[in-house]
């Protein structure tokens, strides 16, 4: 019944399972000196892209990961004018923050220009906004530059990178966060992707652990659905040296901006953890 | 890298994508008059029931599914006594409705006493409470049950099926809905499985619609993620005559019983629609 020519498939090794999606074609293959970047047209997703044989990103449903790994940590801070992006080269995350008016500066700092650059070619609606003035995409190590940023230069950090291995990893641990605490401005709120509550509780368990030595006190993780993420189902951990205030509701319901999936009440919902994750995070 | 012999693959054909785990090995496999029944051991979700090649229940992640089927509208009625489950065969939803002290009598009325025995051999877990003395297990009709019984003689009515082809066809159509709605007693309340917020949205739409003609003039839908079914995202509609009063949250709250996604916080969470989910049902 299954072609292996016509469909790709990304196998979770370590979680028993795998989804795959029907290809058109591929449209790009090249190995960056950082991964290997895959460009295909889907029968049912639009264009999708994998890194190192992982899903990153498909046209049709991006928009819940974006949304969510922007929106909330926007109307949580009470007045981000500043956004630094770890990562995110294919600009989905830049676009929405720059939805703000109240951003003056999104710094998107990926380590891997061909990324940004096959989005802007195959993705182009999601690097709508990198001519924006308030733009400004750096192609460097986000590591390296949280480490040599001035102290108290920024309000959000958005980690919107890949799994922890690979040129990610080092955007898992105490030194990461330790430099992106420094660089916060009082009030200050880092949000990571923090992958997939079924299957990978003990990472973000590790993440809370890890994020609380580096002097981030407060942790809260949003819930929301990915469908080509491992177990369809996602989550972003936001983490602040000062206790959350709740979010800028009213802020967020009069947003003077579109979205497929966030809103106010979306929000508040993502915020809700399911009984099994507060128990694995009690205490922690 | 795949040897299908090690793996159970379901293919959403219209949906461009397919969902494979990997097994130890199968267990059962039998042909009913209704329906093909199989059973695999997989490395990491447990045993698996599949019907006609549909993942029905993994032992690993089933509690999703059957809290959410059960408890949000269990306390969304105000004082339910009675409850028939159409379909529900592997006594997951019957479990979790039992586990409410108010509820006398509790009916699952399954189509194909196959399922039910082979839930009881290899999802024993879930069958605890099949000795209740409140729970009553038909192997008839649902369709044919809810057409014959008495009007205003249930209060809430959990339609735990299949996909809405073969077997389960008739019970996402108007006259089924006119006959459960004639059972319920005033205030009653149906909740049925509604598939995928991404992959379905017109069947969705269309049971709304439907629904509505049938006199079911109040509709609300619960999001939950489903690893194992179709885009991982998951839903059920609650279907009432009158307007939905709030849930009893303090109700929730004080729950005499354990969950393992279920709360008070998460039955709010659950009924928060997308933005894109509330446009497609404006006005329906």
């Amino acid at each position: 019944m299954r072609d292996d020519q016509e469909w790709f498939t990304e196998t979770y090794p370590h979680h028993g399972s795998a989804l795959s999606l029907r290809i058109k074609r591929k449209l790009h293959e090249e190995k960056t000196p950082f991964q290997t970047i895959e460009i295909f047209d889907t029968e049912c997703f639009g264009k999708l892209m994998v890194i190192d044989g992982c899903t990153m990103v498909s046209e049709r449903e991006n928009f819940l990961y974006h949304e969510m790994m922007t929106h909330p940590v926007l109307f949580t801070h009470p007045c981000p004018g500043t956004v630094w992006i770890i990562g995110g080269g294919d600009c989905g995350s830049l676009r929405e923050v720059l939805k703000h008016p109240g951003v003056q500066r999104a710094t998107q700092i990926e380590i891997d220009e061909r990324v940004t650059r096959l989005a802007e070619i195959h993705f182009p609606e999601l690097c709508a906004a990198n001519g924006d003035p308030r733009a400004e995409l750096l192609f460097i190590d986000g590591i390296r530059w949280v480490k040599e940023a001035a102290p108290a230069s920024v309000d959000v950090i958005i980690v919107d990178s890949t799994d922890p291995v690979g040129p990610a990893e080092g955007l898992f641990n105490e030194a990461f966060y330790r430099d992106c605490l420094k660089c916060l401005r009082p009030g200050g709120i880092l949000v990571q992707q923090s992958e997939s509550p079924l299957f990978h509780l003990e990472l973000i368990q590790s993440m809370y652990r890890v994020m609380g030595r580096a002097g981030f006190a407060h942790r809260q993780t949003l819930f929301f659905p990915q469908f080509i993420y491992p177990s369809g189902w996602w989550s972003g951990t936001m983490a602040s040296a000062m206790p959350f205030e709740p979010f800028r509701e009213q802020a967020a319901v009069a947003k003077p901006f579109t979205t497929e999936y966030y809103s106010a009440g979306i929000h508040r919902a993502a915020l809700t953890a399911p009984v099994f994750f507060e128990r694995a995070i009690a205490g922690l």
